[in-house]
């Protein structure tokens, strides 16, 4: 067999808009194809003809023309009226130059029950069709009316035996409905006419607002999507693959980078089955190379948060071991915990404001890791190099941190660095060990692509999304880690957009560093005066209604302001600081057993002591 | 019997913020007492003695502790350890100085089924409450394991059959799961310990979600609160009214305004059983006096958006008729159709922009319209009046609107005007007869509140809320109205606030003037060159499509831009203007038939016309 590369496509609806930002940002991130949703085309002041021309100068091809809704009907008269409608479409779509159209199960009142009526009205649409060069592609709308399974749906193509009629399957309306695709393989290839692909969570609820709302791109949600497109394929399926995603977040942010979310999305799936059917010509990026742990951590700084970051990691028990060669960067060290505090960032922060702006990650392979983001379409940073500065490999993640793909050891990044003369050896610090994990807030519309951005792009793992109750509106987090649990991630994300009551800290980041003994820390902190977030008495006498502590360890954890959760894998205390400027801390943890958690359940109260020791100091600062 | 006015209650977990806020909020509502929401507490550095004295300087009581979960179990270890953690709870109770906790059915897996041995259990730790002088108030979650419905609750309460074990009745747990109230009749009075409030909207979705997601304050959703609570006033019940509203939006609004919205719903609620439990104080406002009529709308606007307005209007057919004779406003008016043209409002909106400020609405009664507005808590709004110009009551809509009571007549506002001595009599204008409907954008976290107000305060009616997917992201809407539909208002809103893509018009508003032949309208309007939105042709193809419309009409709507809507009651035609500076067009509608709604099926078109009108004036500006 010859290698005949796949077609990717995405339907209009998947990109916020109007028809020309969609065309645009489909081009952009390099969609072969389209989907013209009949809204788009609506609304547009491009003519049929005229789009199909802005289309061909962007390489874009019409693949289908959707939706058709409510063809069939008891009712003879509109019936009529719906041919008739039904041609009027065709106009448009040869116009459009696309000779596909979607027509879903009928949702009306009207709708045909009897099999064979079905057929013999689909197939008089087709007739129809057929006399314009045109073709039907007949979809089991979830919550269609009779045809609400893929299965009845091939049944009505079946009994109709028109050669311009064909199955449409939507993943969505399959897997929602836990079909089994294997039924595909009973079905002749060449009735295979489209097929549009969606990923969605698993969620109890009536499965249209599922549909409309909650869609998400392959990869991003809970069904198996490489299973599906496998059954299509081996079913014989030749045509592009689409993507359909209905997203209330994705119709109303950046089409662009939608776009590029949803091709990185299709380009996983296809890495999925590329080894399997390599006749199709499927991506198959490099792999991901094993990312081993946290290299550094990058806060940047300016001439007023400097000074409070190097109190903080002094009084922490860091030590500042080096600065840059040409950058005004230095290099904080305890352990393993490495810690970059970098004045040279220009951000249009506030001032005064510190930021977790850059994570460095060992990687087996850092030039393989960075071919993978390529390829991915992450993008990679311009990076400028002095003469004895190693060579870095960059790329944004999706809310702007600088993801580094390192190895450290003599010949890499710590050679930037020279020595200030401070010892880092044993007995100095407070017991930190290395980075636990870092907490990076997402903005509220890149969350579901940061999840595919790390798991895809770096080859991490995502774990579910979860949702707290924090004072200021709920909270989802998920969790990123690799297989040792030597890089973690926390990302967060408010439910809702902030509005004008924000009285939390905006957008927190934080930097959890790992000790084997959180108490001991402690002490060794505040004998080194590290400020430390006093957490309420309350929150300890409810730890004490709940759990059978230790003690001692209860006296210790009111002591020192511990916060503590636990669950049948083990148990994790970690302590807060107050937060530098307007948006980041730091936590200390200790995991007990294999807890593997972050503790979330404890935000809520972090975040009002947070807030309490904000608004403490600036009352303080006002009365100074 | 005597009055015995009904105490008004909240849980804290209805309010957003920390526990120092809420108590202001609800204090600041007139709330008589609340529910402490333990994770409230946990998270404050008041200890529970500190709270109670808190509470007592705000004159809020504190009626109930909750939630206490998973009392019971079939493992006698752990009810052992949950006899325990109850301990601990009954004093943070004697420290509040509460007698009440909620406990609620058990979701754990080791919940016990066996009804006996639950009773049993729920009276081992009420003789443990009782010997402390309190009392558990036991409440079926509507997914608890064994307990799910309100009679099951009530069976185990029967059988343990202690004094200080009774029921906490949710409206939302019995409302759910469709359990009909009047059994509530068998409950002796003594039983009801507590009562918790809250509505919701009808969704089809698992029922833990819905609970924790969508609740909304009694008059906000689709359940019959009215008849609930009187089953339980009628069954005895005597304690406090209390709501418990779990709401993604609440969770994270201004808690002031969400408890001004909370103590509404209860006013309103108390309102509907007032005459018929005359002996319980429960509020009873003025009626509200019938709204007849739009007398004006009100257009704030500056030095550059104040000649444009004119300009529009003048187009429009209307005349300026008079002048104020202290403020820098004008009076224009065509037929019935009243706008006022106002240069004194002080806005802090973009230059250039104009604004819907202010309605007036014509009342049988304008004093008692004031009235029951205040009764209901709304802002009422000073008025500066000079020497010759007529006193008006008016109130300040959630979206800052200002809405003016008036009687039209020789004594009422108009009397304010000096007539400038243009005439518009027979003949002149361009058809327009009077306002039909004021499109308002309301602001995110007031959405639900906006419907409460217009209905309660003022007496209208609210329509279902209907959703639609707009290019630039999913729109609410809302049609309130009088019962003549000679007032109506479009009320919207985004789905989700907007992000930082956002090529729509912010906030839009706009003014919907009637006419009886809009054809004819448009005609006048185009030949007084006034600036109609054009709409694409794709659009008027898709009608000729979908509908049977008589060409020369088909043909008219493409000549003007018409946009056009059919259901079962009529149809409806409708133009627009482009946007005035930033938020603000006009629309010239002509209702056929019994048509009832406002066209919202084609926002998506013409958002998008007003993008491209928006980027061609953008355009030609940057040209000129």
């Amino acid at each position: 067999m010859t290698s005949t590369p796949v077609r990717r496509s995405i339907a209009t609806v998947c990109l916020s808009g109007t028809l020309e930002d969609k065309l645009a940002a489909a081009a952009g991130a390099g969609f072969d194809g389209i989907e013209v949703f009949e809204p788009d085309l609506l609304a547009s002041p491009w003519s049929p003809a005229e789009v199909a021309l802005r289309c061909a100068d962007l390489g874009l091809s019409i693949d289908l023309y959707q939706p058709f809704r409510d063809l069939d009907s008891t009712d003879p008269d509109r019936f009529a009226r719906n041919l008739r409608r039904a041609e009027r479409k065709f106009d448009v779509m040869a116009a459009l130059g696309t000779s596909t159209i979607l027509v879903c199960s009928s949702v009306a009142p009207d709708a045909v029950a009897d099999p064979d009526h079905l057929a013999e009205q689909l197939a008089a649409a087709a007739d129809r069709a057929a006399a314009r060069g045109l073709q039907l592609a007949y979809e089991a709308l979830a919550w269609g009316r009779h045809v609400s399974t893929w299965d009845r749906s091939w049944d009505a193509v079946r009994r109709a035996d028109h050669p311009a009629l064909g199955l449409c399957l939507d993943s969505f309306h399959v897997l929602s409905r836990q079909s089994d695709p294997a039924g595909f393989a009973a079905v002749p290839a060449e009735k295979l006419f489209f097929l549009q692909l969606a990923d969605a969570p698993q969620l109890q609820m009536d499965v249209l607002q599922w549909s409309r709302h909650h869609r998400l791109f392959p990869g991003q949600g809970a069904f198996d999507l490489p299973g599906f497109l496998a059954a299509v394929l081996d079913a014989g399926y030749s045509g592009p693959l689409s993507l359909e995603v209905f997203n209330d977040v994705f119709r109303q942010a950046d089409p662009g980078r939608t776009a590029v979310d949803a091709m990185r999305s299709l380009l996983w799936l296809e890495e999925q089955l590329a080894g399997r059917r390599p006749d199709l010509g499927l991506a198959a990026p490099p792999p991901a190379p094993r990312l081993t742990g946290y290299s550094f951590a990058e806060l940047a700084v300016d001439g007023v948060s400097g000074p409070q970051v190097g109190a903080l990691l002094a009084g922490l028990g860091f030590s500042h071991t080096g600065q840059h060669r040409s950058k005004p960067v230095q290099l904080w060290e305890q352990g393993e915990a490495r810690v970059l505090v970098n004045a040279s960032v220009v951000r249009p922060a506030a001032a005064g404001t510190a930021e977790v702006t850059a994570l460095g990650l060992e990687s087996e392979d850092p030039t393989r890791s960075a071919h993978r983001a390529t390829a991915l379409l992450a993008p990679v940073l311009p990076r400028t190099r002095g003469s004895a500065e190693a060579e870095l490999s960059a790329v944004a993640a999706p809310d702007g941190t600088q993801v580094f793909f390192t190895r450290t050891g003599p010949e890499g990044w710590p050679a930037d660095f020279l020595p200030t003369g401070t010892a880092t050896g044993p007995g100095a610090g407070a017991g930190i060990t290395g980075v636990d994990h870092v907490g990076l807030t997402q903005p509220f519309d890149s969350f579901d692509e940061a999840g595919l951005f790390y798991r895809e792009v770096l080859g991490l793992r995502t774990g579910a999304v979860t949702e707290i109750p924090a004072p200021y509106g709920l909270v989802r987090n998920r969790a990123v880690t690799n297989p040792e649990r030597t890089v973690r991630l926390a990302l967060s994300v408010s439910l809702l957009r902030r509005g004008g009551w924000s009285p939390g800290v905006p957008a927190p980041q934080y930097v959890a560093f790992a000790t084997a003994d959180v108490v001991a820390t402690a002490r060794a902190l505040r004998a080194a005066g590290a400020p430390l977030l006093p957490i309420p008495a309350n929150y300890h006498d409810d730890l004490d209604a709940r759990f059978d502590l230790d003690p001692r360890l209860l006296a210790d954890m009111r002591e020192h302001g511990l916060l503590y959760d636990e669950d049948e894998q083990g148990a994790y205390l970690h302590l807060c600081t107050p937060v530098l400027g307007d948006r980041v801390y730091v936590e200390v943890v200790q995991r007990i057993g294999d807890y593997d958690a972050y503790g979330a359940v404890d935000a809520p109260v972090r975040m009002a002591a947070h807030r309490r020791a904000r608004l403490a100091a600036a009352a303080a600062a006002d009365a100074g």
